[in-house]
């Protein structure tokens, strides 16, 4: 059987029980109708980007409205290891790319908080082309979860008073000891937060606040990474010991 | 001391002493006349892609050429470990990126095959845009090394006939027992080879053909990536692998 179609449908307008009729938003309708030419009595899979999936059959399309009826109606539990990552911000063309390589590898979060070398200042709300880029990921990758995206304010003090949420956190630091490699055994359990600094790096007194509050500084290697390159990298070394962890379960 | 500014000097032109005089190519006179405006008496790093790299001086700046003369020469030894991947061919807006990326995670080659499910025709030969990315990769990471790039003619069965200069050859089959996980140990010697299918992934015909050819069939992880976060992720792991050594040496 060829893989069904997939499409996004907000949380808050999740059924409860198969059965219950859903309406798509502007976008997704659209891009069923309109772009998928998808017919009435088609069955898709829908999903609300927090674990919540089903198989459902449309319904009535009007417009840019398309209807659906629920038919099957599933929940994936959360992962037991998630991984985290709050980002120095960084004028870059390549953040979208990014956001969609991190929902292909399971990122649980993305963090944007202001550093001393952003370039730039960090916008107050997530853009929608964001959110968009990382549903759009996910349909295609099939995962059932959306990434947390967040700015952070108040800059490093504002990142600081939230991470007590993690069972661990990382200094990704270019200046650290080179011996202390990050590796996918730092992310066996729980939830965990590489910090990363935005192209340019972290400035000294970043680096030294972050590791008196309790970071544990870590190296990605000995090359120089780009900023997204060094946040793809940290993702594949958790999606490697999470796969690893799958296979032996 | 900031770092010194990176130009690329091509092989066949590299000097064999120091005191030798030597002109950079129209692009990278470009590049270092009008766009970072260098000025003569300026000390530059050159690098030819092959190991070699050196610091020289600017002597002569006349319109689009750069003439420059050689100060101190040097020469890295190539890496004991290498991590070729041979990509289906795909139409993708993502390739110029996957070659920056590459070249930051060190990749030795990225060789380029038709494949049953590839979109569009291979072209004949690597296009110029695709080296520029490399080179401009390379000097914003430091490294001294280009990859190989190649268009590999003749099908799956032009890719078969030059495996033999590897030391072990792996298939990334989304369709392998999911046990068998790709990991950085799988890259602790010699040079290796991951065939990966293009968006789309592998026929059952291609699959079949290369492991009876001899590839060890291996699985990336339960999660569907595209094309190029395959690509990637293995060369994260090669990348994870080849830092751990350097750790230990």
């Amino acid at each position: 059987m060829a893989r069904l179609n997939t499409f996004f449908l907000h949380p808050e307008d999740w059924p409860e029980y198969a059965g219950n009729e859903v309406s798509l938003d502007k976008a997704e309708s659209r891009h069923m109708l309109k772009v998928l030419r998808t017919a009435v009595g088609t069955q898709v899979r829908l999903f609300d980007g927090l674990g919540r999936y089903g198989m459902f059959r449309v319904d009535k399309a009007e417009r840019n409205k398309a209807q659906l009826v629920a038919e099957s109606l599933f929940r994936q539990d959360a992962p037991s290891v998630n991984l985290w990552l709050a980002l120095g911000w960084s004028k870059s063309s390549r953040r979208g790319f990014l956001l969609e390589k991190a929902v292909e590898l399971g990122v649980a979060g993305i963090w944007f908080w202001q550093a001393d070398h952003s370039q730039g200042r960090l916008p107050d709300a997530v853009k929608e082309t964001w959110t968009d880029r990382c549903i759009q990921a996910a349909k295609q990758c099939g995962s059932v979860f959306l990434p947390e995206i967040m700015m952070i304010s108040g800059g490093l003090s504002g990142l600081q008073a939230k991470c007590s949420q993690f069972d661990q956190t990382f200094l990704a630091w270019e200046k650290e000891d080179f011996r202390n490699l990050l590796a996918p055994d730092h992310f066996t359990e729980g939830n965990s937060l590489v910090v990363i600094g935005p192209e340019g790096g972290f400035s000294e007194s970043e680096a030294e606040q972050l590791v008196r509050g309790g970071m544990e500084p870590v190296s990605l290697g000995q090359s120089i990474l780009r900023w997204e390159t060094a946040a793809l990298y940290c993702l594949s070394l958790s999606f490697h010991r999470r796969s690893l962890r799958e296979v032996a379960s």
